[in-house]
């Protein structure tokens, strides 16, 4: 029924009806930093944004840009978040709209802008300007790769996932990027991912498709409980071939479902390269009074740096599971709890139970740690993804703009 | 009007009317873990407790001995929480009040427990009960340091404060010993704090005063967002004094305030001493509509682990402090705030503004830190202390049970 490709090189461009280009202006010292993607023709739209208060300029811009449902070129810059730059910053954000615009031809309406990087600095125009005419110059089919490699800013390598979606009328394929890895937690978990396909589909029916997709997905990571200001998830749908996704169809559910496995796979890959993580951690809390409820206490045990460290130390230091489980705001009888830490029995109903320690951390010792809790309390369980907390992440965040 | 000594040895019996002792029983390797504070008589009691909905079984024995407003001795152990261990851990917490009372001589229902360390393992009850007819053994006027050694974890120093004051009746003492130093954050922050006092007080209005104190105090504290199972802050009040401090005077209000010093004291005390820490550092939000979404966005910066990380780095990435602001639930305008980083004005009216970032870096090589965000919405502020986050953070807690 599909096809998926994770790690695929030019994920960005594998749909059809897609060019794109990662170049270097200058920004950032010595790697790519300007990301431009360009659609053959007028493409639906939609998008997610960072639910943090505190928003940076490209998100408030583009914001207003989705609400149209169209768009037909994506411009990013790495190394500058524009957040937190006043008046000048949103000048600014027009500004490389309008140049995208003039470079590739078409209206400045049509033009979705993301920073990431530094908050609080302003946009170097004039490299900016120059770089968005080197990377309109370089636009390619093959382009999907440099693309990715130009949003990153701390992630240790691009992340892209591609697929193929078997439908009625033929083949869809979807494409996605991702950058992470710092200053990432619900809501929204990833700093910025772009996602295109080559389906015909309306904007709200790909609006609240996406919608969906992230909250089950980007949603349910986090590195370090630090919402960005400039996390935002953008979708473009060229349409070139013709297949035509209408709601209520079987071919849409399938075109959904194959979102949904290409979302989580970007999701975990975030996860995994969070800021010096060694291991991808997935906290499964079941037995919930409700989804919601479920998901608060996983994202809390998530974002404990006590329970992070522990399992970065390799150390089934379970209490700390339950301490932060306890302190979600969400209340379960704590006598009525089982506890699973990296496949070890540790609580049945509330008692802990002997286990063999040498055993137990010969089991954490692995690059994929999960914790099950189970309450007494309902039918419903949540998933997060996050990672461990390394000297790593002290190191990298100590000195990030010094 | 009123002398406060920092640092104090024995503060705890610093106050008329008491005795202590720390003694070692062998639940740690090499330390004193037994605390015992025995009263000459019997005194009023108030309590505050986490509010951790995972609460370990001393939490809820303690918590139901301070509604009868009476007590008169208080058994600490360290090294073992006696949290996540069910019916078991509820039998030994009983085991140990009974312990005391025997080893003392009252009655049961006068002795408070605490117990912290690692969560879920059960208590070694040979060890503690040997330890507690030691305890009673040593108990001195001059114990109240021994007391203070007792019932660390990983806290590098005891912590101890008294103080004097001069009511209209005569000298009244008040003495408080406190331990952190991680999983604290509000609700309580602290682990584990008592407090002394010789004045004569009733139940009811020694509950009101500690409970307002905590708020403004320990609830201000947090070290990594992870509030503890087992957070408890008791005070006993002799009355040996025959001071009576009674409702709606000028010595109740010396007496509360005299309380806040001491107790904004032994806060700062475990916030400075946080595991790993460097530095303490004190956020304030002011220019909020009301004082909750203040404390709110004081503590969402005060968790943020890319602040701490960037704090520990002497790196002025201010924007992380908006972000983290922005992420903290309490809706502001952007384009209305001031910030200063470390005495270095860094954002007016919303807008970045240039600053000497040499000088900024060298302003944050200081022992005590201060962020001053300023909202323009309302009158309200509200102030929080914390630490860095620092390589040994995650060393301490990497092997905490290994």
């Amino acid at each position: 029924m599909y096809n998926i490709h994770i790690g695929a090189e030019n994920a960005l461009t594998f749909p059809a009806g897609f060019r794109a280009a990662g170049v270097a202006c200058g920004i950032k010292d010595d790697s790519r930093d300007i990301m431009l993607l360009l659609a053959d023709r007028v493409c639906a739209s939609a998008g997610a944004f960072t639910k943090n208060n505190v928003k940076a300029a490209p998100v408030i811009y583009s914001q207003n840009i989705v609400k149209s449902g169209q768009a037909q070129a994506i411009i990013i810059n790495s190394g500058v978040a524009n957040a937190c730059t006043g008046d000048e910053g949103m000048h600014k954000c027009v500004e490389m709209a309008q140049t995208t615009a003039e470079n590739t031809g078409i209206s400045p309406d049509l033009v979705l802008v993301c920073s990431t990087g530094v908050i609080g600095r302003q946009l170097p125009m004039d490299k900016i300007k120059n770089g968005i005419g080197i990377a309109n110059r370089a636009l390619s089919v093959n382009g999907g790769h440099d693309a990715a490699l130009a949003i990153m800013t701390t992630d240790t390598h691009p992340k892209e996932v591609a697929i193929t979606l078997n439908t009625s009328a033929g083949i869809v394929k979807i494409g996605g990027v991702a950058k992470g890895s710092g200053m990432i937690a619900p809501n929204m978990a990833t700093m910025l991912s772009v996602i295109t396909t080559d389906a015909q589909i309306d904007p709200e029916i790909l609006q609240n498709i996406l919608s969906r997709v992230v909250d089950r997905t980007y949603n349910c990571v986090t590195v370090d409980g630090d919402t960005s200001t400039n996390d935002t998830v953008l979708m473009l749908a060229s349409g070139v071939t013709n297949i035509r996704l209408e709601q209520g169809t079987r071919d849409l559910a399938i075109f959904e479902d194959g979102l949904l496995k290409l979302a989580t796979e970007l999701a975990k890959m975030i996860a995994r390269d969070g800021e010096g993580a060694t291991k991808l951690v997935e906290i499964t809390v079941a037995g919930a009074a409700d989804s919601k409820g479920a998901a608060t206490i996983a994202r809390t045990i998530a974002n404990s740096p006590l329970v992070k460290t522990a399992i970065f130390g390799n150390d089934p230091n379970w209490g700390r599971v339950l301490a932060a489980a306890g302190r979600a705001g969400v209340y379960f009888d704590q006598y009525h709890v089982d506890l699973d830490f990296a496949g070890t029995p540790v609580v049945r109903n509330g008692q802990p139970i002997e286990f063999n320690k040498t055993a137990a951390i010969q089991a954490m010792k692995t690059k994929e740690v999960k914790i099950l809790l189970t309450l007494g309390e309902g039918a419903f369980e949540s998933t997060v993804w996050t990672c461990d907390f390394s000297y790593d992440y002290v190191r990298i965040n100590a000195d990030y703009t010094t």
